[in-house]
């Protein structure tokens, strides 16, 4: 990250700049929005001025750590549609109150009125949004209006109002395909060897990514397969049941389980770390899926096997769905759209406008009503046991794997060249986000 | 696996049919080779009778568990080439010592009796060659001379006298490309998340894996990286200097571990289960990733992460070695051809023919002089402290990641049609291999 070359705002007076960032845990197809956010201001120069993007998201604008993104060459465009990470870096960092700390917000407003910015594109998670709104707020009431538009990311799929969320379909591709080829491993070699394997997803508090590992059945229907998603309380008693009712039946089992799963009194089961970040204490989740192999293990004295796929499952822009590659860009190109429209503090929704065929569109909806809320698996998505796939569920989350977007290769890893950004040359005092 | 149908041995009289069987941990190309000695078998009746496989290994010989295979459909052998696991089961069963358990002998000399084989390719590691070469050293010394020919696979590298193992270059190709992205994810969120990414690879006893995490240089020359191979004893002191050293310097920083990483005092960091299986206790690895990544987390108060891919890393077809592909192949084919030239108890192991351009052929080795062999990671291949790849290591393995072997996709997975064997009507006594 050099800050070299400089590139300073147009002395245009109008205030029509946009400024787009990203933020929370990434997605395969984040840099896909990030394009489409890109290509679709490009494309209507009449109505936006400059385009930038912050580096690391909202703490890079207090910090004026900004990026021309005006003249991106045609080939670095190609090149992010395929970057896995955020490109321009995400950070895990919320303002604080507004009643709290009134510089931040101050900061921000001296930033996007020294840059003349008039359109905020945020592309994060449920947090990011409530964030993005309390800036857009302070900058209307203090006579810079600024309009602030969600982008949809998330591969926990539990964004609210929306069918599902940009970066699902391709962790869930991800998810199956591998959790595939493990099964067909354990399979070949369960006579003599493990019988019981275990994935662990991510998911918090939803189990959407455990529950996709299910689309396996779309080609193994009679798999012994077990799913204990986040939402759902551990029962150990009726798991080692149904793990000895398989084993017994098939030979063998294979488990996806959430990183998040609880037990019955609300506590977590594995727990890697808690970790102190700004103003809250975050418990880092991770290895449950151990906790669930060697339980098996020493219940039955049989081997296990555990894979914790971890960052992989949601970088593994070697694997990603077409579809959902689609909806990313989408996700982007609605919000620059509901701009274009008048709009203010709305997030771009993916809504079904067709089951059969699968046919969607994206409508908006209003920030504030979808920051707060959580998806989470219906029942209906869940066997009365709550430990299997129904094909309902398979219904739902087979269309949002449908094809393959894969990325070049070269010298025999996946082409993902990495570019190096080049920060504006400063304008305003320094100002540190993280004291 | 059904019992219903049944094809039972030809009545001629010449002792030429095949018996093809696999063995020990799978990789994502152990079928190719299966395909391989099949195809070339047919190709030449007038040299063989019938080809079968035994179901699970070793040990489905001793139940007379066997797939007739020749009249395999051409779609069948065509999904075989992308089919993970073991296709005919695979045992981690080994036959007793000879004066331990006779029968165990006398059964195997029965079966091929019964079954007219003459010839006998045993797809495995290290262990199953020694067994192969023991059955057959048997059956010539009682009156039925079988030809044993050994079928190179491992994904550990570990196979000495060879320039490398069919299997490793597709799991390098998986690790390396997984490595990368996850690494992009960590750089691009570690200003305010994670900044110190493990990721644990297979490897027992070796560090090819963990080494082949070391191709991202060729995207990411200055990557802030750490190997931990499996050779080198861990060097708490040295690695968390080199930590510190490499987090100040770019943010953050990435490494690759084996699983069998062991201290100073020759203990394994980190052991899943101690595991009972036939006749030895056999020490389960796991976890050493997240061992290294708590250790940075509370040594440093900062965020870490750690993936351990475990099957997903032997199984991954999706993303399989072109140049391994054609290996696992010429690994099948080179085993029948030396079965047809009168050799016997060899092993086909890969030759370099010219390093620039890479070129290879098969050779035969002797089963007894490599059956007790492990090929480690060569000094120069690390650098001084070793915890580093060295350009050599690079330039090695850089030719076996090349291309790529992606399977067909359909419904958004990877199209694995799950076949079904029907296992040829017994024509000998039951017995029973585990007592």
């Amino acid at each position: 990250m050099n800050h070299l070359s400089s590139s300073s705002v147009s002395s245009a007076s109008r205030v029509n700049n946009v400024l787009y960032a990203q933020a929370g845990g990434v997605t395969a197809v984040i840099n896909t929005s990030a394009v489409a956010v890109i290509e679709t201001v490009m494309a209507n120069s009449s109505h936006f001025g400059q385009v930038f993007a912050a580096f690391n998201g909202i703490k890079g604008i207090l910090e004026e750590e900004l990026i021309d993104l005006s003249n991106l060459s045609s080939d670095t465009l190609e090149a992010l549609k395929y970057q896995p990470g955020a490109a321009f870096g995400a950070c895990r960092f919320d303002l604080d109150p507004l009643s709290h700390n009134p510089a931040q917000y101050d900061r921000v407003l001296e930033v996007f009125k020294t840059y003349q910015i008039g359109t905020f594109f945020y592309n994060g998670g449920n947090g990011s949004m409530i964030t993005a709104q309390k800036v857009a707020d302070y900058c209307c009431q203090h006579d810079h209006p600024v309009t602030c538009i969600g982008v949809a990311k998330t591969i926990d799929n539990d964004l609210a109002l929306s069918h599902c969320s940009p970066g699902f379909g391709s962790a869930a591709k991800y998810l199956a395909s591998s959790f595939l080829e493990a099964t067909l491993d354990t399979f070949s070699m369960h006579d003599t060897s493990t019988k019981f394997f275990a994935l662990e997803t991510m998911g918090r508090n939803t189990g959407w990514l455990s529950l996709s590992a299910g689309l396996i059945k779309d080609i193994m229907p009679d798999v012994p397969l077990i799913i204990l998603p986040a939402e759902r309380p551990f029962n150990q008693t009726a798991f080692l049941t149904k793990v000895q009712q398989l084993i017994q039946q098939k030979g063998y089992c294979v488990c996806a389980v959430s990183e998040g799963l609880q037990d019955q009194k609300g506590q977590y089961l594995a727990i890697a770390n808690i970790e102190h970040t700004h103003e809250r204490d975050y418990t880092q989740l991770g290895g449950v899926g151990y906790h669930i192999a060697q339980l098996v293990a020493k219940h039955f004295s049989i081997k296990t096997h555990c894979a914790i796929p971890d960052y992989l499952q949601r970088s593994a822009s070697h694997l990603v769905s077409e579809t959902d590659w689609k909806m990313a860009y989408q996700a982007g190109k609605s919000a620059v759209e509901a701009a274009m429209q008048g709009k203010h503090g709305v997030l771009p929704v993916v809504t079904l406008t067709s089951d059969t065929p699968f046919k969607w569109a994206f409508k908006t909806v209003p920030l504030n009503d979808v920051a707060n809320l959580e998806k989470t698996v219906p029942n209906e998505f869940l066997s009365d046991d709550g430990m299997d796939i129904t094909p309902s569920a398979l219904a739902y989350l087979r269309p949002l794997i449908q094809g393959e977007k894969t990325p070049p290769f070269k010298g025999g890893l996946p082409h993902i060249p990495v570019i190096e950004w080049t920060t504006v040359t400063k304008q305003l005092p320094s100002f540190k986000a993280i004291k």
